[in-house]
């Protein structure tokens, strides 16, 4: 057998995934992202609000592929840092911004991207985060809205720096919202002792309850737990336009605030193509089951790009689910090899965990719903057993051990950065 | 006694040294700075070869301030996060970007910052390395290069790409150099396996010999040992020009580099005054013996900002020098407070450590003089016991275990972040 040339773009949960299980294959694999590292992307939000180091939830992928050919000799797995500029299909080439690079199989895995659902001002003013960069400009924004709210002799002025909006009730504004409230207790009232009382901290959501793709008793408990803690939830609020200094909202309520956390809405952020590809709502790319693209047998895309349905409801763009297909597509091009047909996905659903914070969180396993600690204890638990990294997963375990039993963080830097 | 105010400008060694002496005074005392915390400057260089999170050498100043004042109830110390935009004499007054703040005593700690010394194309394309902005510039300038290179088809390029310019031979160029062949032994060599070998690495001295304030037999031993490692250490070599692509020295060599990292000079960095203040060579104020301006008797100049001598002399500006020289000022200002004069300082000096790296360094300790693992041991020991807080401490602990049993580091994000 000829080594064929797999190609995957994107080093996000599936396209690593999709990588590693094709490391053994004998096929030469090459990964393609742009950056050098993978984001842990469901801790972002703990980088954001000054929890965990940057550097603890980015791996470096090149360390990751040696670990798979550690134990796999055969490896052949390389790495490419670089931005795809297009796919051209008849030519079966990836261009780069460096190089162009032929496929004989290419994997699609990049992921989504935020959203703004052509709210004005959203773009230009509202705090996305989807990336490092991204929660670190989060961090930076927080502490230096205290900093500047210390120095303000004006108290309506004041108010607005200390007013913080998340826009999104899914589950990335549940955590960052309750994550804000475990910084407000715990090391912000020490270090701005004569300020934290008078911190605002909003959640508007559009829908009529919280976290959504979960059973609505713990949309209700999370509510419920939100507002005890102190955040103003604002259920059925659609925002209409966002400023440097407020939200407005489509009742024509004007919130006063210097921040606005976007966690609204993704779409899929899919690469330029030669020709064009079918694609469903949000931009998710139409694929058979087996994860082919409609009109490319050799192409596959997966996770947040792909629009997937198991049991006739959407899959809902969790990590296990991106994992899950990384997993089948290398599985089906090794079909294809052996000139056997791609096999058709499908999602085994372990359960879904939200974290709340302040010991509270919610969780489905099975037709079993639960909530509170037990829930927060597991989130936890099981985003440390997928870190990537044995020292990773030893520094954020110390980290999470600090914080919890001294209530104190200590990345607070506003550290600003040169720009690409 | 009236509650006299005392303002602290830089929150480095002295200044926060300062603050911390000053804590129990009874005085209000003001400390700014431009930053939110303090950088443990020593430990920049493992920053800027990955080898430390940035996040580990920095600590929030509020944290340590608050650290004071449980220590001592009476501790009225403020932190006030603005940069100093010019200092009236007659009003008594600093003028920050934010507000006006006046004094009774007031402390300049602000410090050096890299001196290019004329040559043209320094400041342009040179790396300095003074903040942990700047050494995370240089880490990600490194993993570019490594990933620039493995894409370079043109071998003079790729050459350019792997060949990496250290100007200056003092303690700082030294440390980069040998850090720099930890890194090529360590992870580089797994990561890169076909251009670790490739890599040149040079060192530019315009003097005879390197750590030229130790005595002469260890910069001998620096030389030997880093030439062993296989760094390029060019002495009596003074730099000419510095360009994108290239370092230009004035025997007409030019070397083709695409990084070079500047550690060659430092000049005080002082803030705009009213009225002229004396100053001595790079700009360093005059002072009396016991650290007063000569002009102004309450205003006090302390760390790198300072010219002072010791047995006809001038200090060398390290950390231990700047740390005494904060408690000395405290100990003046509080003999000011009582109608008493200032007392000169005089340095104690405990002795002089230089880490190489690859488990050498050099020390001078009274009249001993001594070199290898010992000093190198030495080195790695004083600066965990000094770098503020418990927590950075077995954090950096740890990751140096990390990196010297496995060779590895875990630092290697090219992060970019949006400018201030």
């Amino acid at each position: 057998m000829n080594s064929r040339r797999v190609v995957i773009v994107g080093a996000g949960f599936g396209g690593l995934q999709a990588a590693q299980s094709l490391a053994d294959s004998g096929a030469d694999v090459l990964l393609i992202d742009r950056n050098n590292y993978h984001t842990f992307v469901p801790l972002l939000y703990q980088v954001a609000t000054g929890q965990l180091e940057p550097e603890y939830i980015a791996y470096p992928i090149r360390t990751i592929l040696r670990r798979f050919s550690f134990l796999r000799n055969k490896s052949k797995v390389q790495f490419l840092m670089a931005e795809v500029e297009q796919i051209d299909f008849s030519g079966q080439t990836v261009e780069t911004d460096s190089c162009v690079i032929t496929y004989d199989f290419l994997v699609l895995a990049t992921g989504s991207q935020t959203q703004f659902l052509g709210v004005p001002g959203a773009l230009e003013y509202a705090f996305s985060m989807r990336t490092l960069e991204e929660a670190i400009a989060i961090r930076n924004q927080i502490y230096s809205c205290f900093e500047g709210a210390i120095q303000e002799s004006d108290s309506s002025r004041r108010q607005q720096l200390l007013t913080f909006s998340i826009v999104g009730g899914g589950a990335t504004g549940v955590e960052v919202a309750g994550a804000f409230v475990e910084m407000l207790r715990g090391h912000l009232r020490r270090d701005y002792p004569t300020l934290w009382q008078q911190v605002r901290l909003i959640l508007v959501q559009s829908g009529d309850r919280l976290l959504a793709d979960l059973p609505k008793k713990l949309g209700t408990y999370t509510y419920k737990r939100l507002h005890q803690l102190g955040v103003e939830v604002y259920l059925l609020s659609k925002v209409t336009r966002v400023t440097f200094e407020s939200l407005h909202l489509q009742n024509d309520e004007i919130i006063p605030t210097a921040t606005v956390i976007w966690t609204a809405g993704l779409e899929a952020n899919y690469p330029t193509t030669s020709e064009e590809v079918s694609s469903a709502n949000k931009g998710k790319l139409l694929v058979h089951p087996t994860l082919q693209l409609l009109e490319q047998p050799n192409i596959y895309a997966i996770g947040d790009l792909a629009y997937t349905e198991q049991h006739g409801k959407p899959l809902t763009g969790v990590a296990p689910e991106a994992l899950q297909q990384g997993v089948a597509v290398a599985r089906n091009i090794q079909r294809q090899f052996r000139g056997k047909s791609p096999e058709p996905f499908s999602y085994f659903n372990k359960g879904r965990l939200a974290i709340i914070g302040c010991y509270s969180g919610v969780g489905k396993i099975g037709a079993f719903a639960f909530t509170g600690c037990l829930a927060w204890l597991m989130w936890l638990g099981v985003h440390l057993v997928y870190l990537p990294g044995y020292r990773s997963r030893l520094l954020v375990l110390l980290t999470w051990l600090h914080t919890y039993l001294l209530r104190d963080r200590s990345v607070r830097l506003i550290l600003f950065m040169k720009e690409r």
